[in-house]
């Protein structure tokens, strides 16, 4: 038995085979080829083997995940049998006496480049099927195994370095039952898709894929962050029992899903839940979200080709909408830029993408693409409760100029005779320091204000969240940030405006009391951590809140704050 | 003619030649060679030419700049004759008749590769020599002309891409008139460099490299922010005109250099000097600095292949405390990482390294390195009025721990004889947006503030001051910095402590009727700012600009601030 130590980033107990999400080397090096006919054969075997595998996948992919899903690996298939790309390729080894890896990839390089240099997105794609099933072509040549997350068939704790998006959308939920990466922390997307999952995970583990290999048993232990591989019998009836205890935990708390939000002493906010696609909406109804406390736009264009238009927008707005019957959905418009790139944008390599070019700054620019979002939101804003958010704000200017641009949408949509709601809330995040301390001025022209805490914090510490030699500086409870907190709660109040919280630090055991007690209305959090959440608020009186914020207020360091908290919330 | 806008970053008039200071294209094709004693001679041309060319440059080298740095020559030299590699280039020529840059190049890369791996310093330094003369014998092979710097030798003005610490270093001060370069802002190494210098500069032309040709006449107007190229005579006959103007207002300021600086309400402020080496206190005395503000200690460590040692700091800190004669020198430790890298530290590449490990979060794991640099202070303190200061301070933590670490070094040099001041202030730099919002906390611990607003700017916008596409955000009279900026200074007075400003914005014009209002104590900017500051304040009333100061604070744009300002001092 082994164990290792990472970050706890979504609850739970999980037990399952390890399933190693790791690319293959598949490197090799250029030989000069003595038995030409035994090459020959040998590179007819691996294109053999990879038509047999990408068979299998496409049947698979069609029953289960259906027919367009199916037709990438159609694609596929074709060019494994494109008789010019094989001819050219045996060719090779034969006139040049290389080794079959190398005639394979300098002929691939060869096609690529040349579809990739047309002026044509059809083939654009044909150069990206090439290299795909280059790739698994090699890997039979090298006999070494190529990952197929979309053929896992039992359940299994993924294994990588880390997830990104597009990893994620090739899982099959159904049998993923917990996450561990090496890098990331509880803000890198592995841990907020695993929460979105309902799935734990274990992140920033340094060595899971070295400690891990494909088949070991692993335990996640989502709750404390470490993870135990090939356990004892021991440890296994422990798990186990600790697996029953939370699932009890979590029955008890489920019966909190049609409740109100009230404290001890009658305080009621809302607890609102952070969403990514309409396929969240199931996991907020569920788990009895009082909203869409921020609604990211970004996934509608990302792992794409180009924009979304602005009838693709408008059935996923709509959808969010409806979905949340008459409950408030605060949808945020385009966050993209910094380390959230889109290919078909382009946009220039930044040497700070957390300072850059990105999200407000990128829309008051990219003035078409901000316009047809803000127009596929007016269009959608008459099938629900539609408050719209503009991220990043760092000046009024900026507000200003935004809140322009929506008003020129909604002019020419109520000219061209399209419904429009009446009285459409606009707000903006907080999570750049300028707008905390300017909260008064903002509060007297915005309708609410969200606070980003992931990136409130990183800027006002000055650290890179995803940097671990500084990643101590991400500190949710210092007194600096729980300053600016109150500094825009009180700003909005005075201003009779409300204050949402859309960062990690809403869903925080350790948070919850103090911004209780500084007076946040609306929490927005993973779904999975409403029920909990709420329970914990209906165990807390409001004014002893007040007066433990007040304390932490005056307090010189985070630590003094953590055991404040912990002091003052035990009974 | 041609004129084209950049940005002001250091005031004066200057007409001279241009200077291009542009690395040439050494790129080139490899050749199959048909004349193959034809290619050995143009190699040997080439090889003859370079060694011509570097004898120069080491004679004017040793002449002008001392035996030192000629050694840098002579080695280079030793390169150019040295058999073996000589021998290798002409074999790889005739054997495998390819032309002379690409024998020249695959041998060099053998010899840089095989130096570089050996884990000797020497050696390491064998590798950079040959690097040098590579890139030297191939320009001659392609009929380019490499850069010497070293080499002007008549008055000119440099126009360069962007100009590096490495760069600066090689110009002979005497002849550089001026600066014009293609990227960068106020506070880029560029406009820092030419204010220190004293000489006008226009950076962020975008376009200066292309549109300037070596020879050209060109007038730098850095005051307007405007670059002439081959300018009309009545162009000149107009600039000759202005820069007799310009000298004749720097006469009047020059009158005050001796004098205390003092509103017209007798209130007084100090007026100090940022520095960057010894060198520059000449500049900051002719200039009637009060004290030092800002001693970036970094530039001890750059441009050199190990760790400056104890003794050699020892001896700069000595010079710069004995220099000032008594007045107030305020050091700051270490600032490196970030865009400053050190290449003997080996710090590992980061995604944003503005938010990164930097400063006084390196200082505190590399304890070796902060404790020299400590005790090295220490030792100087007896020399003069030390006051010692830490960067990128963000929580009371980081400065508690590096408080105790200096105590410690003060401790073991007590015990072991060695005299120390007493009372050395202790202070920190106030450019994180979390230690200005927790000032009144830290005012109770440090001796003094000095706000950084280079970096608070960035941090309190979350907007990269070198990235072109957001630097509309780095908004120094913004409510927002002045808020801070309030809050910091309001915080030390209230502990009876003393607030300083060490960026860019202590010495314009616009801010510092500003800061006067809100009551800072000590202004340090370039020594070249200081008469014309200590000029502005002469006429500024101290109570009105406390007036000024707060309808500033309760504005909501960075636009009427500066509005308020000019109606507010015009008169």
């Amino acid at each position: 038995m082994n164990v290792i130590k990472g970050i706890a980033a979504s609850n739970g107990i999980a037990i399952a085979k390890a399933y190693r999400l790791v690319e293959p080397d598949l490197s090799f090096e250029k030989k000069t080829i003595e038995d030409l006919s035994l090459e020959i054969t040998r590179f007819k075997d691996a294109l053999n083997t990879s038509k047999i595998e990408l068979e299998a996948i496409r049947d698979k992919a069609n029953s289960e995940l259906g027919a367009d899903k199916a037709a990438i690996f159609e694609a596929h298939l074709l060019v494994l049998s494109d008789p010019e790309l094989i001819s050219q390729i045996e060719d090779k080894i034969s006139s040049e006496r290389v080794n079959a890896e190398q005639a394979l990839k300098e002929v691939a390089d060869m096609f690529i480049m040349m579809f990739e240099q047309m002026d044509n997105d059809y083939m654009k794609e044909r150069a990206a099927d090439i290299r795909d099933v280059t790739k698994r072509v090699l890997s039979h040549l090298l006999g070494v195994e190529l990952v197929n997350p979309s053929m896992i068939s039992s359940e299994v704790i993924i294994v990588a370095e880390d997830l990104t998006p597009s990893d994620t959308a090739q899982l099959n939920r159904q049998f993923v039952k917990g996450f561990t990466t090496n890098i990331g922390g509880r803000t890198s997307h592995s841990a907020i898709m695993a929460r979105s999952m309902e799935i734990p995970a274990v992140v920033g583990t340094k060595s899971a894929t070295e400690d891990i290999k494909n088949g070991d048993l692993v335990i996640i232990d989502g709750l404390k962050g470490e993870v135990y591989i090939n356990p004892t019998s021991e440890v296994i009836a422990q798990y186990e029992k600790e697996h029953i205890r939370y699932e009890e935990q979590k029955a008890e708390w489920a019966k909190l899903v049609n409740e109100k939000t009230i404290s001890i002493d009658g305080h009621q906010v809302e607890l609102a839940a952070n969403i990514g696609t309409p396929n969240d909406l199931e996991g907020v109804i569920n788990n009895g979200g009082e909203g869409i406390g921020l609604y990211r736009t970004e996934f509608l264009y990302m792992g794409r080709n180009e924009l979304p238009t602005e009838e693709e927008q408008f059935e996923s707005y709509k959808a969010v909408l409806e979905g949340m019957n008459g409950k408030p959905v605060v949808v945020r418009t385009l966050d993209i830029g910094g380390d959230k790139e889109l290919p078909y944008l382009e946009l220039p390599k930044e040497m700070n993408p957390f300072l850059g070019f990105r999200a407000i700054r990128l829309c008051l620019t990219e003035q078409d693409l901000f316009r047809t979002q803000l127009r596929a939101l007016l269009r959608a804003s008459t099938y629900g409760n539609l408050k719209i958010m503009f991220p990043m704000i760092a000046t009024l200017d900026e507000f200003r100029e935004a809140k322009t641009i929506l008003e020129e949408e909604k002019q020419k949509l109520v000219t061209e005779g399209i419904a429009v709601a009446e009285n459409i809330e606009l707000g903006i995040m907080v999570e750049i320091p300028s707008t905390a301390v300017m909260a008064d001025q903002f509060a007297k022209e915005v309708d609410f204000f969200s606070i980003g805490t992931n990136d409130l914090i990183q800027y006002t510490m000055a650290a890179d969240r995803m940097n671990e030699r500084v990643s101590y500086l991400y500190q949710p409870y210092s007194p600096a940030i729980l300053r600016l907190v109150k500094m825009v709660i009180d700003a909005a109040h005075h201003e009779g405006k409300w204050v949402g919280m859309c960062g990690e630090m809403a869903g925080d055991e350790t948070a919850i009391p103090l911004l209780l007690g500084l007076g946040l209305d609306e929490f927005s959090m993973s779904a999975t951590s409403i029920l909990k959440a709420r329970s914990q608020i209906a165990h807390l009186s409001k004014k002893e809140m007040e007066d433990l914020a007040d304390k932490a207020l005056r307090m010189s360091t985070t630590k003094e704050v953590i055991e404040a908290v912990k002091a003052g919330t035990s009974n």
